[in-house]
């Protein structure tokens, strides 16, 4: 499976090792989680999107487990099953409960489904709703 | 345009007129946005979405603001112009800062660029992240 | 709008043109949509896709309103305007009822939604339903 | 592989067997398949979800066998495995020939090409086809 | 897994294993793979797709390697793994560098982050920008 | 039309003018396009996204010119009229022939259709298309 290999940390180059020890540093861990290990036959791209990933989901006017779950929201519409995985984990890390899950899931189907009416009916958009 | 009339309260049968109605009491205003006109040809479809739109979208495990970021996720995922603007609306009617919309954004933007790439590189799940 | 200009008549070259006069008789209308104007710029593309479409619209093992039913399906999940709105025109025309509309939009609603949440769980498909 | 456990008639929550035993049922069959397990950690949802569905795909204005057709044709433009397989296998049930499955992987395969290629030239709608 | 099976050369009709040897022919490998085996249940419709690829991804106006870019971000955004396998095994067939790859991947994750926010802002095009 | 407002220069926060002014002298052009005007209300998203997409964009390994058809490929497939609109003029701008624009829809048209059937097919990867 995948379209290119994982790098483990001897077949990684410098640049992208660098990239595996700080994740591993921040996140305090020593697992590097496969999506890493993918990108890092392009060092320049993997760190661009860690640091970029950092900046995005760091606690800021939304708080992070908020964060997660809208990233859950979009994996889900855009079909990626490997970030609908790491992203849930990573929700229920951030101490997502069942409930929470269940609503999340509850809004995702009930957007998916008048997201379909409205586009089927190609339903003209109120004037008042324009910024 | 549309692929429907949008149906006045004079036009619209008594199951769906009474739909309209309890959306205005539940909502407190007068007006009722073309989502809801342009589902009144079915009204047994119009008051099945109603009726299940407040069931989700009611405070519960997560708060409203939130549902309605989710909201705003899926459907921007979708590419439902209808829903962003009804939900972008919604969700500063309940308090979204600027600050708020704008992280919104940046999440959004996060996830469809580590989606399409996990997508691209086919990368395998990480036996961690199953349940 | 649009990103090609819609080519008339005079302004298509003779092959769009043998297009045009094509669709005009099979169709028995003097009207060319703006479809294949759009496409007229390039004659082979446009050539290709008409032949393609008469060929997999004609009546078969489905019939053609179905036919046209499972289009607006397809279209409104690639969220697509000019397709909805011109499929949903000749559904129309070939005789689809408000009540078949109603119950089109009702599956489409349904799957969406369905989808979305075998989606987010990640389900794992039944062996009984692999072929 | 799943976000979820799948849950066995005994770890399911009393409300969410009810909905199982109501499953089996009303499909004269002992198997309950993956998708309501995955969804029973939620028994609201669980429910909310059977009983729309059989409301949706019951017979009406369209046969419960078109009925399918349309909901494999958003399953497969939305990317959904799960969906594919079962709403296949339920077609099937339900009378769908190989002839009847070729011409729809025909329509999908035709409409999403001209989904595309009226996308990418980004072609205004035709006055005529507005309602 | 699959909806269909995969037809070996006996078991296919003989319109179908007339595409397979053409398929070996034109691609001087004696390997038939799995797209076009599941395809062959229905020879007329396994015959267009065969024919139309073919014409459409001969060297033109634009080379064959980019074609398969081209054809890798279209399946990337539309999420078929199977596609993107077997483009970007024919795209390093036809020579694509693991920079290029990368490249290509970058683009991707940019336009997929562009598209997510000028749909979230729901931007007004520039009037320079029409045709 | 749009969820936020065009910010005018005048309008704009020092940083959110000084990416402006940086976009000017970058295109050798006075016009900031409304992409970047929506983006403004929230500085550090519009400076990350400007910079990234310059790197991305840049001549490498890849021509400026196919980066361009497959951002377009990316934008048509996730239907985003505003990115459509935007990179197909910036394509043109650098040179895109009408020829290489009709073969550019030739593959989109081609890829949309056969990710869809082997999707709809559920086709199971070949072993020789894994990394």
């Amino acid at each position: 499976m995948g379209c290119v290999p994982l790098l483990s940390d001897e077949d990684a180059a410098p640049q992208a090792r660098a990239v595996f020890d700080d994740i591993r540093a921040k996140r305090d861990s020593d697992y590097v989680n496969n999506f890493w290990r993918a990108l890092a036959a392009d060092p320049a791209l993997l760190a661009s999107v860690w640091e970029r990933l950092q900046a995005v989901m760091a606690p800021g006017a939304l708080d992070p487990l908020t964060k997660e779950m809208i990233y859950i929201a979009v994996s889900v519409t855009n079909g990626c099953g490997y970030c609908i995985h790491s992203h849930t984990a990573a929700a229920r890390a951030k101490g997502m409960t069942p409930e929470q899950h269940g609503e999340l899931m509850a809004v995702i189907a009930m957007a998916s489904q008048t997201n379909a009416l409205a586009t089927a009916l190609q339903v003209e958009t109120d004037e008042r709703f324009r910024a």
